[in-house]
């Protein structure tokens, strides 16, 4: 299916500001990029570049005064994945690839060395079967437990956090979904992106889980995982893909984010 | 300066054929990466990836028929630099960054590891400074000795044929250029792209040498090294920079491209 | 200098358990490897792999039962580099290498991006100049502010948790002086491996912060930064270089160290 | 099996010269380094890195004089896997993993691209099945009709010419082998290090290709591929594996190698 995603970004420079931008769809299998457009108005000299996940980013020293960056992308993917018994299967940890290991770690959002965490998990799960079965049930009570509502959290709020006051947006609905895989060591990770079926127009973040010897797509903001999506990056938390990552003074007065489903 | 590239491929495809495409600028330094557009007609799926140089690639399997591929990029480049007396000097193989190392070794169509090609480069250098002035030597001596003709060459055409026939093409005289860079031990990589100032419109081939620290821009085919050039790819040489590599029985009718300046 | 380390490690393995180790010196400039022995007894297969930071990595799975790791090591290392006036500065985000970008972020045990460690850092150096000054000033007001002592942290201590209770060990340390850097845009990675000068024999952590253009090194346990060492990895932070991260149940008996000058 | 390798190389040098050595075995499946000793005498310093290819190098600056270079090495290697009926399958170049394509490209001495070698390939390979077969079929006719016989080539000679010529040693029938290969879209590496069962005690080159989802072993130097082995490094021919590059004036006086079989 072919997505159109737009992003508006209208911000007030109060100091010059270098950011670094995550705005670029990944090249990867299951995506394939039509059409990519990239803006700073007035115009700023900005510079491409590719972080250690391989995720495509900008940065630039945005000057002060107010400027607009808009991104405008097209692209044909996949519809999710969603597998049907005999459910893909846990991997032992000896048999995961080298390069997936890092995904079991804690970070700084998903604290899965933690026994509270790692108590939650054992529960949630309950006897799900290993693999598959066992981050579905995650993703579904956290659907089912925790209250999607704004202004709840902040940039610093953990999957710790998360899991003590059961309220947060799309990031922390994500970030307790990850930490609570790793618990059961199960690399999961962060994904931020476009959403088709989004209600509120905006860039979303869900997470991925490895299992089966393949990356399968969770949405613990849905009822169920359903929808287009094109993927900008992955990382192992929010401190890995934000959208925008700034340094120094600058307000983002606003965002407007659209997403289109295209003919194909 | 702002730059658009433009190239539309016309295909008959006689049995299907795999292809590796390399059409897609590279994003760094230099190279701000405005607008990209990708189409294949009939629609075909394809599918992004970075190959060993961290070129941007699109593998795809082209059906039988008829299909005519366009690309269309926008990107703000650079002028290429030309340094000033005193002139980037050689820098110690001991002192190069690892990853430069593999720009010293012989390849499929430079074979700077044979004496007719090391004679030649030090009777073309002469008594030049070690560093830039020596490629500076080799590029306007190729461009003074070799003849700049179609069909005269093919792609199985090497540095020591050119050096022997001394007329060819862009990619002939590349080849020719990086070996004798590198019978010096000056790393030197094939660069291709769009070139600005073209007399015939068509995608590009140059050469890039490492002195003084940096890569810098050498064009044969000009008397002068000049033009806003967009680079889409780094290899060693044809071998790793081919636009289009295919696998499969398809006949390419048509290339038209198109490179236009647009107002800063 | 020349230095011998040596590390046994006796466990007694409960159940099947998979490791992954860190013991191996890291390849790299001002560290050349000698000697590099490793064992497990009784034998059990082992893999190397690097891991997404470069390091040296073994995984293994270790069989129910007692087990003896050995590893020895003979390095030549540089003697550690403490720059005089004028001192490295700072440098701008805008201008830091991309792959050092994720040095910035926060990670699980350095929460930069929490106001407590923020205004901490604003405290602590003063007005020393933006840089190495600053750097230098982090380390040593932990050197004179934090107690060492066994016991009184654990695996789950964060550099927030330090700052509160001013008392851990070298890893507890080491996490405070990233974070406080951090918080000042000025890159730093955790460092492990073996410390010549070091009073209790056992692996040590020390940090390195990206200033000048270069990573230089801060011990924040010891009075001022000096002996010889060898370094095995680099990581955001204690969830990267664990020297052993085990998935199971085994108890590490005992943990020798030893770490000897040779002559040169 | 554990195998132990040694090599020793004394040189004259006779103006400082620059090397590059690949000596250090891979970290790789299939393969674990329990010892590795190098040393120069009289010492020079040397600095570790790896290449594009993450084969493990040394690179050092040797002064003028006489100097021997020592590298023992002790490795647990597995047997050389021999597939059985069914062989593995060629593997379509639409479905092989990115990384993988460079190994299909002609290289400095493997010119696959040259339809003398397309036609000896096709002629060779015969009716045998694609895939492992058709590779089989390439080893085995090269090891019947090229004999093994030193000081027929040098360091130029190329697979064409082996082709040509019918004599030449390990290094020319490995470049052939792959050439070979590659004619046939079946992606080939030079794989170079330590043979247990080697006549004469050197260093040795054979070939990999990928079928069937993974890389296969292939010594054309003996009637069937047999033996223990240490992999050093893999490369797309000599031109990326030689066990010392050198950039200055040096004569390596002699060259000793052993290989031996310990206890497991």
């Amino acid at each position: 299916m072919k997505i159109r995603g737009k992003s508006v970004f209208k911000y007030q420079i109060h100091t010059p500001t270098t950011v670094q931008m995550l705005l670029s769809p990944r090249r990867q299998e299951g995506q394939s990029v039509l059409k990519e457009d990239f803006r700073i108005e007035p115009f700023v000299p900005f510079f491409n570049y590719n972080d250690n996940y391989g995720n495509h980013c900008v940065r630039a020293v945005l000057p002060v005064g107010n400027l607009t960056m808009t991104t405008e992308i097209e692209v044909l993917v996949n519809d999710v994945e969603i597998p049907v018994h005999p459910f893909p299967p846990y991997i032992l940890v000896e048999d995961l690839p080298t390069e997936i290991l890092i995904y079991l770690s804690p970070s700084r959002y998903c604290q899965s060395d933690l026994f509270e965490l790692q108590d939650l998990a054992s529960w949630v799960v309950g006897n799900a079967a290993w693999g598959y079965e066992q981050v579905e049930a995650i993703r579904s009570w956290i659907y089912q437990n925790v209250r999607y509502e704004y202004n709840t959290t902040n940039s610093t709020t953990t999957a710790l956090d998360l899991a003590r006051q059961r309220v947060g947006v799309c990031r922390d609905f994500t970030h307790l979904g990850i930490a609570l895989c790793r618990t059961l060591s199960i690399p999961a990770r962060m994904t931020v992106g476009y959403l088709d079926k989004l209600n509120f127009m905006d860039l979303h973040a869900w997470f991925e889980a490895y299992v089966g010897g393949k990356w399968y797509t969770f949405d613990a903001v849905q009822s169920e995982t359903h929808g287009y999506r094109i993927v900008l990056g992955y990382g192992r938390d929010a401190a890995d893909v934000a959208m925008v990552t700034q340094f120094g003074s600058a307000t983002l007065n606003s965002l407007e984010v659209e997403t289109e489903l295209l003919e194909e």
